[in-house]
């Protein structure tokens, strides 16, 4: 499972994605039909004594051919439809919008022939082969995040990822509480505070001591409907992801339990603030459920002190507190892979530019990481359940989303089967169904993701590269933004990124020169996303994208008001019109790393975002 | 949306899959070539004047050249694997196990040719074109279950559509509660009791009146946390699909909410039981959350009579109760199709067999459809909400689950944005992502469902054909196993099947003649299945193919009884092992309905289960 050998320090990214102008195209046909005759000759070598059911007889006939017509006129109506109203995403240099790119051409193949099978991969019996590619990717997750003794599998998105990490803090946080009631001698002469703030490592501990009581313990956990208002709070940053708010609902708890942590000037989550909250909410006895750190927020890329606060929670469990930590890694979790070396081992910061120049991580020779973000990154292995999307920063299509876990223990304790005793090196791994909140899943994508996990190791000699690429252009892009200009007519328009990105995302506003209107300057920003996207005429068209997002005061405070600021505009104006509208890349175009790509590009994005601009003051 | 028209009485369905034996294959490759051919000219010709970033140079590298190879070997691995432990169900008589078969050509097509883009179908701005059919793939939905102001959408899987609607379920029911507290004056004068006895359509009514007091409501509904414990029981059949357990855990009303219901000798809900048990809680005052009904049941393919749920519903309104009704038709929701005519009514029961004949739905002269199954369906536009897998008896891959509900205003109990109000005909559909479970979605799924049901439209013109085929099918193994007998030396091996099918799902047990001992025949039955599933040998080479289950009396009761007695075994004995271990199938194979395709496989079969017992015999 962890076999993935470091390919080579030359690995040519561009040969593994269709190409912006479908310059890979014929590889893509000749492999994709290689590996259809493949599918199609093993259907006819089954059995080969038996006979074809559709004769050729049948196939010429009337009815036969009317029913193929039929089929065709469908897909030709299918395909003028998505050509028609589907986003140029692929393009090398004209996509700046939402997290969308080319994906990799070895998970869009695997994903086409495994599909051919059509498992289901939660029943073994359905699908053995893909199957065991879950389990392989599950610990290679859990390798990618440092966990030792960890699991993982693919889930179909990643709120449902969080929802399940949410579903594990739930669940564990209440156990002890029902050891109390079945087994008092694992809990006992301890207090219900003390229950409420047991480490999970204890618990699981306790768990397996349990032994032919494990059942009745968990009938008396959470899942039984009991406790839920007994486990406190869920802790989530101020800009509250709708996935954490959706999740909390679902799950029980309710949202008047989720406690939103303010993020500073970076948008992150401020842990000084965190302390106090959690302060405060320990002085009054009310337990903390859990924390969850982001790496990767949706809407600026940023990535959360996880050091910080696995270092609070060190400090808080000398005062016998402690809280469940998932890390919401949806968008940022690959990029872990940019930290280890080709042994998966987490490279020493002192050694990391060196090491991303001897596999060529970056083209530029400077540092693009922060040791910030590194430090974050390395607490990883700290937390109990991290979310990870190989349909973001994985490069592989959608829906696939994924999950690890600290210690596999963590399974029993959702679980809807008897224990289950995992046995490394086990022919048969575990009937996956038992542990995830789905009843089906389609083995084609564990297909897809085993294939890009093997293409590129989930390190620095594979998609540490692959992120890097992403990462490299999202600083050209948010460098070349800072100097631009405009005039339309007697009007100046300027560009003003946000704040240095801590990972691929940029975020800009742009003004009119001696404007410091709020509305009519959020009015313009969004005139331009309009006309930068679906809203306005051809999507085929457009020669420069975009997408857009509002930071409004319900769900940052204040944290945006030091960047409205810069723009010249004044507190009151902030106070009184309460947000701001952002024009927003996610930047994952393999090609704009580049200096000479970049260059190409960079007057072709002025002058189409001149041209909007004239379209917009022209109305 | 609803312009799906009839195609022709003279369809042919085996032009619409790869085939048994690829008979097809050629044509899959001709079509698929076509539609990658038009994405890559789309890439190409997306701004024609922006050059390529990848150069014929570049190509001719030997960096390049050496990953495209390292590629190919993973490529290669993963087909080989695959191509090893893979299960051939394809084949057209040999497999009789899980639910697999193919599928359809054009889905898989729409899905490879969807997929190039990757769209999300979350979020609209970035895949317009398969946001558009997913709406239409809802309305299709809703038209299928008889909603006339429905809606529906595509979900990860059954699982999660359970969940959706126990979610739904669990939010309406709460919604009085939180009006007492928020808008008293809608709810004036009633108490407690009828508060939670409301049905569903007095809600949505009230709510409608709530006006922008309808956030305020929400926010004390049972997504704040509150309420849980008061809103009842959630009655399933007592064969709890394990679906039900998780999705009452996750839910937060737990476990110990879920009251089970007996299933009758025919594994369908007893509707009598049902009627106790309510009565029976609501003499304690106990309000019944909701009861879900199962069309087409995992393991016996049983259909409850959602009728006589129904009617005992209306009867019990007039008492002053109330329940939400799921219907958990996950595998057998489009079969729905075969009652309904070329303009989606529902067919008048006593010209059923004509309008099949008229459209060769089945081959044989004669009914296959059992009336109460027809008044079940007939039921099914009175349950609030219905699981529908496109991935089981839509014939569509892996992963593709959905969920239809009967009033469309359902969705403001769950969303998470401000009040949409829906325009028919408006051309930016409801951002899904605020009404569904999930925060991703692939827009590929959406376009493979939506070619499935313009190729397929779902009435008698279509699915009900291909449900024809399959139930026909089914219908013919049933037929050919209660003939069987078989002699290995001086062992006679019985074949029992079970019920009389409701739908395409074929049970049996094998005994050998003399031997009463249901352990020795569960071992027996256990041993076929390791013969004739992936357990024993190479799956490539197996000549017959099934899955098995076991009746429990822990989740049967004593249902099992009578069919256990009719293989001479005691009560006393059931009572002692208390379970029966079944051969399953799910007769998927639309090729086993006609005679002599049928008559071509039967012998192959039973020299099969021949030779399977003699292996058995000889250890």
């Amino acid at each position: 499972m962890n076999d993935l050998k470091p390919f080579s320090k030359d690995l040519d990214l561009d040969a593994l994605f269709i190409g912006d102008k479908a310059e890979n195209g014929q590889l893509y046909k000749d492999l994709l039909n290689e590996l259809v005759d493949e599918h199609l000759g093993w259907r006819e070598n089954y059995l080969p004594q038996d006979k074809a059911m559709i004769t050729p007889e049948q196939q010429s006939s009337d009815n036969f051919g009317a029913t193929v017509n039929h089929m065709k006129d469908v897909l030709n109506e299918l395909s003028q439809r998505i050509r028609t109203e589907s986003v140029p995403w692929h393009s090398a240099g004209r996509y700046w919008g939402h997290m969308n790119s080319e994906t990799l051409m070895p998970a869009i193949l695997a994903y086409n022939y495994a599909m051919l099978w059509n498992g289901n991969n939660v029943a073994y019996e359905s699908s053995p082969a893909t199957s065991q590619m879950e389990e392989e990717v599950g610990h290679e997750f859990a390798t990618l995040m440092g966990y030792q003794q960890g699991w993982g599998h693919i889930v179909a998105d990643g709120s449902l990822a969080n929802l399940e990490g949410l579903w594990y803090a739930r669940n564990i946080k209440s156990l002890p509480l029902a050891m109390k009631e079945v087994t008092p001698e694992l809990v006992a002469g301890k207090s219900d505070w003390e229950l409420l703030n047991l480490p999970t490592e204890t618990i699981m501990d306790l768990l397996e001591k349990a032994g032919d009581k494990l059942d009745a313990i968990k009938n008396k956990s959470a899942r039984s409907g009991e406790h839920l208002h007994e486990l406190g709070k869920w802790l989530v940053p101020q800009t509250k992801h709708y996935s954490w708010l959706k999740a909390a609902d679902i799950i029980g708890i309710g949202l008047d339990q989720v406690v939103p942590v303010p993020v500073d000037d970076h948008y992150r989550m401020n842990v000084a603030a965190l302390k106090q909250i959690i302060t405060k909410l320990a002085a009054e006895k009310t337990p903390i459920l859990g924390v969850v750190g982001v790496a990767g927020s949706t809407e600026e890329g940023a990535v959360d002190n996880i050091d910080q606060i696995v270092k609070l929670r060190e400090e808080l469990m000398e005062k016998g507190l402690y809280f469940y930590l998932h890390v919401d890694a949806a968008y940022g979790g690959y990029a872990r892979a940019i930290f280890l070396d080709e042994n998966n081992h987490f490279i020493p910061f002192d050694q990391l530019q060196q090491k991303h120049q001897e596999y060529g991580v970056f083209t530029e020779k400077k540092s693009f990481i922060k040791k910030e973000v590194y430090d974050a990154y390395k607490a990883f292995d700290e937390a109990e359940s991290i979310t990870i999307d190989p349909h973001k920063m994985g490069y592989v299509p959608y829906a696939a989303g994924g999950i690890a876990i600290k210690d596999i223990r963590m399974r029993d304790t959702i679980s809807y089967f008897a224990t289950y005793v995992f046995e490394k090196g086990a022919d048969i791994p575990a009937l996956l169904g038992a542990y995830i909140l789905e009843g089906s899943k389609a083995g084609a994508t564990a297909a897809a993701v085993w294939a890009a996990h093997h293409v590129l190791p989930l390190n620095v000699s594979g998609y540490g590269k692959l992120i890097g690429a992403s990462m490299e252009g999202a600083r050209r892009y948010y460098d070349f933004l800072g100097q631009l200009e405009f005039k339309v007519g007697q009007h100046t328009i300027q560009v003003h990124p946000l704040t240095d990105p801590d990972f691929n995302m940029v975020d800009y506003v742009i003004t009119e020169k001696g404007n410091t209107n709020l509305d009519e300057i959020n009015q313009l920003n969004h005139d331009l996303y309009d006309q930068a996207s679906y809203v306005k005429g051809s999507l085929y068209g457009k020669e420069y994208i975009v997408s857009h997002t509002d930071f409004s005061q319900a769900d940052y405070g204040d944290s945006p008001l030091h960047f409205v600021q810069s723009l010249g505009i004044s507190e009151a104006e902030w106070q009184r019109v309460q947000k701001v509208t952002i024009i927003r890349a996610s930047v994952m175009t393999p090609y704009m790393n580049r200096a000479e790509n970049f260059a190409y590009f960079a007057p072709k994005i002025k002058a189409a975002i001149q041209q909007d601009l004239a379209a917009i003051f022209e109305k």
